[in-house]
């Protein structure tokens, strides 16, 4: 067996940089949240739109989810073309708005960011640059602090965006453990241990051309994430879903051998997950699922597990924070993968790492 | 050459019934509409949040665009899981919550509705089936008058669906002309005509196993639905971008001969869609594009054209009618698609008309 270690992609580097990041970018923000918090005490939104592309638009999937499960206000995904296209003028009194980019540089994110401050909306930017073009107009920050990111395959700074949607959700009156945050780079080195198992599952899809990629609730964002990334790196047609709507169309693609991937925490969503991926089984998809259930839980399967251990007997049985860990070992199947297949994912064909939008 | 006519599947029949089915909608729509703008004249909604599945859901994602871009009142698709699996209690005061379905029995919507409406939400149904479950729940509907539809893959109600939004956008005071609405029945008469060109382009793609379909905004819906129909009725793997996302990962997969498809309406989204296809074909793609542009403008592309002709010389430059026509050539397409493959599109495998979700 070739020792996965012989993989020196940046992509994998900063795969590995995480637990830093998140401990950098958890700290720098609990501060500057609780401030917020008390902010919004006085003035709650009414409603929270979250404006961004590409990877930063998966993270903003998880905030979507996170901020109307446990504040109840209600969010909305920008599309910002209503704006810089259409030239449409929504009426966001009470809103806030919230741009999600890495390099803070998205010309249409930064137009729309722009636009509703001038019309009276509270605006908030995350992002990894805090000089950036977003960062200087928005009303309040919370920054991604992953250190420059050089992979055009963005990891770091998307569980960077999570760490800072957390944040945002404590800000905005969250009832979320703040020290269950500060464990998140532990439960991420945990996961980074499983890497020889991981570059073994990859090397078993070497030759896929197209895959399923499933996941549900709060990590609906894991699987649009790992879908871009096998996209991405490795040029592979990522299909993504929400377990929910697989069975409405979908499933029909779903072959003996088909790739599919499902993203199965412990919680609420688990016996949708388990069901599909059981119908998935039956009509003999090839299928990989990551998951940090017990093993009793995910015993007979018709799939392979890759398990991140439960962090500790005593976890919520809901756990808010699972998008984080869970991410991680799809991401370093996607290193592994463009590596066996002899791709470079750091630079992708065709795609640079600032993203301009006409 | 063998006749298109001798694929006889439901699917086809239905799509050719779409003129008869959008008249009844519309004028039986249009009062109902009229009646609900009075209303809401006096009581503007603070914000509109579309709850659909599959389909319906494509049909939610125009409407989304529609009415952001010409009330400016802020639109959310619903994520019915924070309800159904999380329990959370989503703050919809002075909101409308739209509910669309075919069927008007997708449990998780309609528990949706229930729930909003207990708490205060002003609630309205879209659907095929007047006597529903949904129909039966909401405060006010617009009915779709497809008739039975037999098929699995959806079509003649998912124009429906449209016709239903826009008459829900006139209602909530866009500036919409309704004798625009009134033309499409024979806008979709022209469409259907185009057949015989569309069996020989499905032909040239018989052998594809995946695919891209490219719209933005207001078409974003259609590349949705397109490729959900690729999926559904011919069993290839078809991912579904904005024009605008393509660039941030997903071109990464396009190679040479990759089967690629753009929905291309006069407008405002035009120049960012060209682009794209010009982007495309230097990659090698073998790319289909459906138009109603003028022949002069789509001259040269590196692609073939599927050409609507404009309804007129006088249409509206931005036509926000365009989703219901372009979708048809499109139905077709997967109709002849799976017909050529052998399929039966009316009953894909592992599929049932009505989905219920847990």
């Amino acid at each position: 067996m070739t020792s996965s270690l012989d993989n020196s992609s940046k992509m994998r580097e900063e795969i590995r940089q995480q637990p830093e990041a998140l401990r950098r970018t958890i700290e720098a923000g609990i501060r500057t949240a609780s401030e917020l918090r008390r902010r919004f005490d006085k003035r709650r939104p009414r409603m929270v739109v979250l404006a961004a592309r590409g990877t930063s638009d998966n993270a903003a999937q998880f905030g979507r989810y996170l901020i109307e499960i446990t504040t109840g206000i209600p969010v909305s995904l920008a599309a910002p073309s209503t704006l810089t296209l259409y030239g449409s003028r929504i009426d966001y009194r009470e809103a806030l708005i919230v741009g999600i980019s890495q390099s803070g540089e998205s010309t249409d994110i930064n137009a729309l960011i722009t636009d509703a401050r001038n019309s009276g909306a509270m605006t908030l930017g995350i992002s990894n640059e805090a000089e950036s073009s977003l960062m200087k107009t928005v009303d309040c920050a919370l920054r991604v602090c992953a250190g420059k990111e050089q992979s055009v395959a963005a990891t770091k700074t998307y569980t960077g965006q999570l760490a800072a949607l957390y944040l945002l959700g404590h800000a905005l009156g969250a009832p979320l453990d703040l020290d269950e945050l500060r464990r998140l780079p532990a439960r991420v080195e945990a996961a980074l241990k499983l890497e020889d198992q991981i570059f073994e599952a990859a090397a078993r899809y070497r030759s896929m051309t197209r895959a399923m990629s499933i996941g549900r609730g709060l990590n609906y964002c894991t699987a649009l994430e790992f879908g871009l990334k096998l996209m991405e790196t490795s040029y592979v047609s990522a299909n993504r879903f929400s377990s929910a709507d697989v069975l409405h169309g979908p499933v029909a693609v779903v072959e003996d051998a088909f790739p599919a991937f499902a993203f199965a925490p412990r919680g609420i969503t688990w016996p949708s997950v388990r069901e599909l991926i059981e119908r998935l089984g039956g009509l003999g998809a090839k299928t990989l699922v990551f998951s940090d259930l017990p093993a009793l839980e995910t015993r007979g399967l018709p799939a392979n597990v890759i398990s991140l251990l439960p962090n500790g007997r005593d976890a919520q049985p809901e756990d808010l924070c699972s998008p984080i860990p869970l991410i991680v070992p799809a991401q370093l199947f996607c290193a592994h993968l463009a590596a066996s297949k002899g791709l470079n994912p750091d630079a992708p064909r065709g795609l640079s790492k600032v993203t301009l939008t006409m």
